[in-house]
C-alpha cells in the first residue's frame, strides 16, 4: 500500500516550489503518493493554515503523513517538528500550525538530525531540504523517535473563542472559502452546550439578522443570506448562489452571534 | 492497474475542499490514481463544467470514473447520480453538468444507498459525502446498478445552437480559456454541413471581420486576430501571443458568424 | 518503480488542457507518476519556464521526464524536441525553454515520428498531441533516437549576463516569485568568482541600497529587505514578512549590484 503524504503551503503554484518538494519527496520515496491539500493559504498566514489543515487530516487514511510549510521564520530559532496524532504524523515548523490538531495525547519531536535532511540546507526553503525529505523518510518507516528529542511544549496559537452570557453565544468569522462563505468559530459543540441543539435559533452578523439556522443552501431564496452548519460542524453565514463575504461587507474577525429565537406575541 | 477517478469542481485550490476529496477517495480505494482536470470553474456554472468535462473525458482511459461537482442545488431536491457511456463513469449531481455526455446509450442511477456514501453526510459537502466515497467504490468495482434506481430523465442543459440561413453560419461565444481565445459553438461537423469544409471560409465576431479560417496561430502575424479549428474541433477566435477577449472586448455570447469567402471580382 | 513525468506550461489550471494531457500520459503509460511543477508561467514567457525547469529538474529521480510547453510558435516551424542531460528526459518546443539545462553533453533529438503521436494532430495543441503522448513514451522506454533525427543546435535564449568591473557586479532581476522576492542572475558562483564569497559584501538594487547579505530571513527585521542567497543560490531581494517587488516597486529587469562594503572610517 503506497504511502500517502500531503503538502499545505502558502508556496502558491505559480512558482516551482511545490514541484521540488514533490521531486525531493519521490527520489526517497519513490512509492509516495502525494496529495496537495492547498497552496493557496495567504503568505505567511499560519492561523488559516491551522484551520485548513485541522480540517482536513481525518479524511485521510491513518499513517498519512501531512507537511504543513507556512513558515515565516524559516532559518531562525523555531524549530522544525515532526508529531504523531491519531494515527497520522504531521511535519512542519514549531510556529502554531498544527495547533488545532495537536492536543493531548500527541507526542512531538523536534528534527535534530541532518541525515534526514538534504545534504546542503538552505536558510530559505527548508520545506525543499528538511521537511519534504523528513516526511519522506517517515512514509519509508522511519520512527519519528529516530528523528531528534521529545518537544514537550510545542507552539500553539492563541485562537479567539467564543463566549455565552447565557443569553446569546457570541464568537466571530475566523475562515472565508472561496464561495465567499463566512466560517465562524461557533461549532455544534458549542450551540449544544449553550442552548441544547441549533433548534429554533437566530443568527446575527455584525450589526444584520441574518435570520433562523437552515439546514440546507437551498433553503434560503437566491441572493439571500443565511445561517448554517458547515460541513466542518461549524456556523457559516452563505448567500444562496452569491457570496455573502461580498454582500455583507464583512470580513475575518467581523462578530458572529447565536440566540434562541423569540417566539412572537 | 490503477484505476483512475478525475476531479472537475468550482472549489478552487485555495481552501481544503479539493485535498478533503481525495482524502476520502485514498481511504476507500487506496490505489486510485486522483487526476484534477480543474477546479476552476467559475462559481456554480454548471454550463462551464459541462463543457470542461466534454472536451477532456476522451482523453482519459476507459473505467476512468469522472466525478464533477458544481452543485448549486446541494442539500436541495437535485438528485446525486453516476452513469456509465463510451465505457467511462460519471458521477456528480443531477443537474445538467454531464448534459455534453450522456447521449444516447448512457445508463444513468440515482444515487440512493448511503452504504456508499460517508457515514455523515453534510447538507452542505456533497463532494466529500457522496460523490469522492461512490466515485471510489466504482474505481473499486462497485457496479453501477447497485447504487440506486435508473434515472431515465438526466437534466439536460439547454446550450445555444448555431444557426444557418443558406449563406451565413451564425453562433456564439461558449468558453473563453486562460489565453483569451474565444471558443464559439460552431464545430467542424457545422461547418462541413453548411459548406462542405472550412475552405475559403471567412469569420465575422460581432461587427468585426476576423477574416479567414487559420490551421496554425503562426498564420497570424503578431497581435493580429484569426480564426482558426481549435484542439476540441471548434471555431475559436485567437489573437497571435495576444489574447482576442482582450482585444476585441468581446466576451461570452457575442456573435460569430461563418460564410463563404466572395472571389474579389 | 513508477516512472515520473513532470509537467511545466502556460496553460493556467482554469482550463482543461493539463487534464487533459495527464489523461492523454495515463492512457499510454498507466503507471506513470504526473507530477506538475507550474501552470502559473505567465502566458508564452518562455524564459520564466525556462528558469522554472533549472530550477526544479535535478530534485526529481534519475529517468524523470520533464515535459515543458510554452509554445507560441505551436503549429509552426519550431521543431518539437526530446533531449537528454543529466539522467533526465527533456520533451518540449525547441525554443529556448531548455536553453538553462542542456549544457555539453546533453543530446537532443527531433520529434519526427508519428506513430508516437496521438493519431490527430492539431494545429493548436501539441501538449496534447506530441508532448504527452511522446513523454509518456519515454517513461515506458521508448529510447530517445528511436524518436526522430539528432538536433545538433538546439534553439537557446540569449540570457543576460552580470558584468563586474573589478569593484562592482551588476545583474539584473529575472525572477519574482509569489512572496515578491526579486531573484537576480547574480549567483554564488558570480560572488566568489568576483569576491571570493560572499562575506562582507553589500547590495544595491536600483537607486536604493539594500544593505549586506544575510543569510536568514529572520536576520533583518520585520518589514526591512535584506540580500539573501537564496535557494537556487541567486542573490535575492527579500522583505521580511513583506513583499520586497511591492515595497520597493521594482520588477523584472531592475539593476542589482554587489560590491565589497567598505569599512567606516
Amino acid at each position: 500500500m503506497r504511502p500517502v503524504i500531503t503538502l499545505t503551503t502558502d508556496f502558491g503554484l505559480d512558482d516551482p516550489f511545490v514541484g521540488i518538494m514533490k521531486g525531493v519527496i519521490l527520489s526517497i520515496a519513490p512509492d509516495a503518493e502525494v496529495v496537495d491539500i492547498t497552496h493557496g493559504i495567504r503568505p505567511q498566514d499560519v492561523a488559516q493554515a491551522a484551520y485548513a489543515i485541522k480540517s482536513a487530516y481525518a479524511y485521510f487514511p491513518k499513517k498519512t503523513v501531512h507537511v504543513a510549510v507556512v513558515d515565516p521564520g524559516v532559518g531562525g530559532a523555531r524549530r522544525p517538528m515532526a508529531a504523531e496524532y491519531d494515527g497520522r504524523r504531521f511535519v512542519g515548523p514549531d510556529n502554531g500550525i498544527f495547533s488545532g490538531i495537536l492536543g493531548p495525547g500527541a507526542r512531538a519531536y523536534e528534527l535534530a538530525r541532518p541525515r534526514y535532511f538534504l545534504k546542503t540546507v538552505s536558510g530559505t526553503f527548508h520545506g525543499r531540504d528538511i521537511f519534504a525529505p523528513v516526511a519522506a523518510w517517515i512514509a519509508r518507516g522511519t520512527a519519528l523517535s529516530k528523528l531528534g528529542p521529545r518537544i514537550t511544549d510545542p507552539r500553539v496559537l492563541d485562537s479567539p473563542k467564543p463566549s455565552f452570557d447565557g443569553n446569546q453565544l457570541k464568537g466571530q468569522i475566523v475562515y472565508i472559502d472561496r464561495f465567499g462563505n463566512l466560517v465562524s468559530n461557533i461549532d455544534s459543540d458549542w450551540m449544544d452546550r449553550c442552548f441544547s441543539g441549533p433548534g429554533n435559533l437566530t443568527v446575527m452578523a455584525g450589526k444584520k439578522k441574518i435570520g433562523p439556522i437552515l439546514t440546507s443552501y437551498s433553503q434560503a431564496r437566491r441572493g439571500q443570506c443565511g445561517g448554517i452548519v458547515n460541513s466542518w460542524g461549524h456556523l457559516e453565514i452563505f448567500c444562496r448562489e452569491g457570496n455573502a463575504a461580498k454582500c455583507l461587507g464583512y470580513g475575518i474577525s467581523e462578530t458572529v452571534a447565536v440566540s434562541r429565537e423569540r417566539a412572537k406575541p
